[in-house]
């Protein structure tokens, strides 16, 4: 039996990516969990961002940002980056983030992050209250502590987690299925 | 120290999901990984769809389809849809899975799976070799077994799991650490 529930952004498992992007005054660093791979060539990613945040407007004049992947210790930095603004807070140093440069884009990577994805913006496009920025992947870097023997990232030191919009929460990684 | 890869989707973790979507001759299901909720409201999502694809046409034409989200029992028959085309499969029939009626478009539900989100085609956006089809959400379903007493979904009773493109694999989620 099923139960009718009212329309919602119900996709799970949700990445959580931390999107920093460069700006004169500081860096600034946002949460997201609108965030996907949408195209294998180019190598595409998507991010949905509501237009009064802080970082729309930093990420559209830079035209390029990075995604950093947290590990599952940086949870309450995520949660502070999604919950207060870069209007008033410098999110990097509040947080004890290591902005390092980036090699093809202008935006800092984070280097406590064990993933960071350069890209570089290609289109906007408005769905409602999110706009939808259109990136291409133009580098990535793994911390080399993270990279098993077969230069893979291993999932169990990444220890990257999900958000679960139907609940609300953060769930970890579990184990190889398949 | 960070090591450089080359450009690759690297967003992790993804949702698995079965897309579902209506045709004359019968139903077909496809696999997908390139997927997201990007916008709140209306409640939008996302999907990565290659133009070859025989779901392409289908969804293009019908202008709507649903999002299944498997639990990890049903992994062979997500790899099954994601690896066999519809020209030449009834993979509704080969898998054992059961099409039901949708409420508000004309695609069919996948009865086996626990979650199930209705969408209506809205825009269609060229990236590369994969095209963008962003959707709004009509309608959620849950099974009625996977709802705990607060109505909201039972991660352990849907057990949805991620795909992680960097290594190819399928990961069960693991426990809520937030």
């Amino acid at each position: 039996m099923k139960k009718q529930k009212k329309p919602s952004t119900a996709i799970i498992p949700c990445p959580v990516i931390l999107v920093s992007v460069a700006h004169e005054k500081q860096p600034n660093i946002i949460t997201l969990s609108w965030a996907a791979n949408v195209c294998s060539d180019p190598p595409s990613i998507a991010i949905g961002v509501r237009p009064s945040r802080y970082s729309y407007d930093l990420i559209k004049e830079a035209g390029d940002f990075v995604v950093n992947i947290p590990s599952r210790d940086l949870l309450d930095a995520t949660v502070f980056c999604g919950t207060h603004s870069g209007r008033e807070h410098n999110k990097f140093e509040e947080c004890g983030l290591t902005p390092v440069n980036a090699t093809k884009v202008s935006a800092p990577m984070i280097e406590e992050c064990p993933l960071n994805i350069e890209a570089e913006v290609k289109k906007i496009i408005s769905v409602g209250v999110h706009d939808l920025f259109i990136a291409e992947v133009v580098a990535v870097h793994m911390d080399q502590e993270a990279i098993d023997s077969k230069e893979r990232l291993d999932l169990n030191i990444a220890a990257p987690f999900t958000y679960i919009p139907l609940t609300g929460e953060y769930w970890g990684i579990g184990k190889k299925i398949g």
